[in-house]
């Protein structure tokens, strides 16, 4: 039988338009008992009883003995030789990528990551002050979806907010360890690696043991148990966000051809059988060249039973009315990945308000960005682009607001805050300012 | 019996020292299982019913009968007579601290919350697009900690980061509503009120009701079932902290009188018995003066009991080797407020590297900073000082990433894109990248 992706045919202008459109966006990360308990047992186990309990689970679930834990730490050679040891096309691409998302990275830093402060006419100072977390722990997942990139995309930004130590954690199942995840973290700058994972590795990171030391935040994508267990330590540590299937949206008028268009659907669509890729387009014409392109581009594709299930399950091609009913859909979806596959993308980048990342224009392919381009690949999914932001340096950093009250600002300000916190019955407080005013 | 507060006196000399301190620092945010069923089932029947369901729930809890949400809604006008219904001291105190809360919250979008671009060499446009929330919810508590300043604190950064809409919550039990609350709103800009509180009026926000709508993201503290409730509906909203006891640090050279430092360490313990008040000082003369302070002190407060609760039972006044040995320790505590009562405040600040506020000299006491000095009151609590930050508009605003990859660097870029995703197995990536590179 002939593999065939049909993405869900749909049009702004059907009657059944909306129902069909809410339904297919429909995804629910209902979280599953199970999950729930072994991770309440994972965790209390390794906060009661650290590297033991490690240990314990890293061979029970990886299927790794280990007498002790220095057996399950990656000493900094290690990973330069698994660097050293990769083909000269690899390494090249590692630094290069690396090189661009530290330039960008720097880039964000001086824009928007950095103390500032000012003074009132009275001579009161105001300001925050930006500094580092001191040490944070990063998520790799191992097996099928061992990614370098994020181990780049991950280390880097807390390596540029001048995040003293970090500590790596990747899963290696019956010792199986990927080169290509050993050589990133040496090319990040990765202080310290454990090849422990899920939830034991998240306890390890947000409690410490004798062995891994506690961390201020940890970030990095897993599956279930570890995104139980980061909403679980959440308060004791900082966690990123719990990540949902990844998404793509392309806006296309048609100037892109149809055959870029099919694969970057295909790049998103071969992430996993949730992963969701949809194009609007006004034009009908345009939409049924990349639904023959998809036809044609299938095949050849190694991953296409999943690129396939992905587009047939989650996928669509909706027909609006206009490019800017487009963009008035893609702010009700707030995509994660949002390709503007115009000739006119700075017309239409200003009307489109909620985006993990925007690439714009047809050369901007979202794998350039998913690699090198310099921004961070790790994204809000789930619509939550309309409060959340991608992963940056202002996620390895945080603030402290800076107040020094002068003498002559103390009269003023003790009088207003006088009254208010009589008005809360906060008398202490009232007492507090009043103390600083001159009779 | 007189009340007396007796703060734990501790001495970093002392052989017990570090149990002692660990001991006095310990606070758990345990969860209640019947809190969170209470929850879940409300969560779950607001989702399911809607407006009915809210009505139900406020009757219930509230004791707030209504039979339409209309009556639960407070218009602008009733916002405004609340405020024109004020003596002057307070609408002026008001309007004087809404205007420097809202002067700093503008400095700091300025520093760190507008757009940015570069252009590459071979002319790809990288930079971030800043944009504000659509819709925010504000969560006030009503009852017996209804501050109207923390209206202005949460309402004003989300106006300044340009959110369209400012929806509030705040219980009236029995009827009962705070004309300093209902003024704040108005002085803030809220866009709507509703009469509504508890997990109730958390899943209307979440899930949004036909009259109540849906927000992006809700912020404000509230009780164990706000909390609960917030945590549940993250991921479907964006949510603030979850915030634990109030906490204040002074640091002490003894240059600032004692009594000002004793009515500091009062200024926190009287929010509730949970808080806590640690003073850190090298002289142990002055220690003993601040105990006198608080002896005399004391009895003139109207919440003595309270603070003498928390200070007896969360209190401690900590003899330090030296002001080096001072801000060691603050940092290990990561405090929510941070006072240096030194002569010589920036000598010290630049060794604090965590908390939440600081607070630089004599005159800068906690509750200019909690009422009008500018900068937010809320503030990262237990230890999360160590990787979050005071609310600001930065938690109104995302960041979506812009890249527009010129076709020259669609040539450079394509080939390392195309080396890692090989390298991952994702070979739609890589094709995606290929085919924007020229033959």
């Amino acid at each position: 039988m002939t593999l065939q992706a049909r993405p869900l045919r749909l049009s702004t202008a059907d009657a059944g338009f909306e129902a069909a459109f809410q339904a297919r966006l429909h995804w629910s990360a209902d979280t599953d008992a199970q999950v729930e308990q072994a991770v309440t047992d994972i965790l209390a186990a390794v906060r009661a009883r650290g590297d033991a309990a490690v240990l314990e689970f890293t061979g029970r679930f990886d299927g790794l003995p280990a007498d002790a834990m220095q057996a399950l730490e990656l000493a900094p050679a290690e990973l330069k030789a698994a660097f050293d040891g990769l083909p000269a096309a690899q390494r090249q691409a590692l630094e290069a990528a690396a090189a661009r998302v530290r330039s960008y990275h720097e880039a964000q830093k001086r824009a928007s990551g950095e103390s500032w402060t000012y003074r009132d006419a009275d001579g009161t100072l105001l300001g925050q002050k930006v500094t580092p977390l001191d040490r944070v722990g990063i998520y790799v997942p191992g097996g099928k979806a061992a990614y370098p990139s994020s181990v780049l995309m991950n280390a880097i930004p807390a390596h540029v907010a001048g995040v003293g130590e970090i500590i790596m954690v990747v899963p290696t199942p019956r010792g199986e360890r990927n080169p290509l995840v050993l050589a990133a973290a040496h090319v990040a700058g990765v202080t310290r690696a454990f090849t422990i994972g899920g939830a034991q590795a998240i306890a390890a990171l947000a409690y410490g043991t004798a062995t891994v030391p506690r961390v201020d935040k940890i970030t990095g994508p897993g599956n279930a148990y570890v995104a139980s267990a980061k909403r679980r330590v959440f308060g004791q540590v900082g966690i990123d966000m719990i990540a949902g299937p990844s998404e793509i949206l392309v806006l296309a008028d048609g100037s892109t051809p149809a055959d870029w268009v099919a694969m970057d659907l295909f790049s998103q669509a071969e992430h996993d059988e949730l992963a969701q890729s949809i194009l609007l387009c006004p034009d009908a014409g345009y939409i049924a060249q990349v639904q023959q392109a998809i036809d044609r581009l299938l095949p050849e594709l190694p991953r296409a039973a999943i690129v396939a299930a992905s587009l047939n399950g989650r996928g669509a091609l909706i027909q609006t009315r206009s490019m800017d009913e487009a963009c008035a859909i893609s702010n009700r979806i707030a995509p994660e990945h949002l390709e503007i596959a115009s000739a006119e993308p700075h017309r239409w980048e200003p009307l489109l308000r909620h985006a993990g990342a925007i690439f714009l224009g047809g050369y901007t392919s979202e794998s350039l960005g998913d690699y090198c381009a310099g921004p961070n690949h790790v994204l809000p999914t789930s619509s939550t682009a309309r409060f959340s932001s991608p992963l940056g340096v202002y996620d390895f950093q945080k603030r402290s607001s800076l107040i020094e009250v002068s003498e002559q600002g103390a009269q003023s300000l003790g009088r207003i805050a006088s009254v208010l916190a009589h008005g809360e019955g906060l008398q202490a407080h009232a007492r507090a300012a009043e103390m600083r005013i001159k009779p």
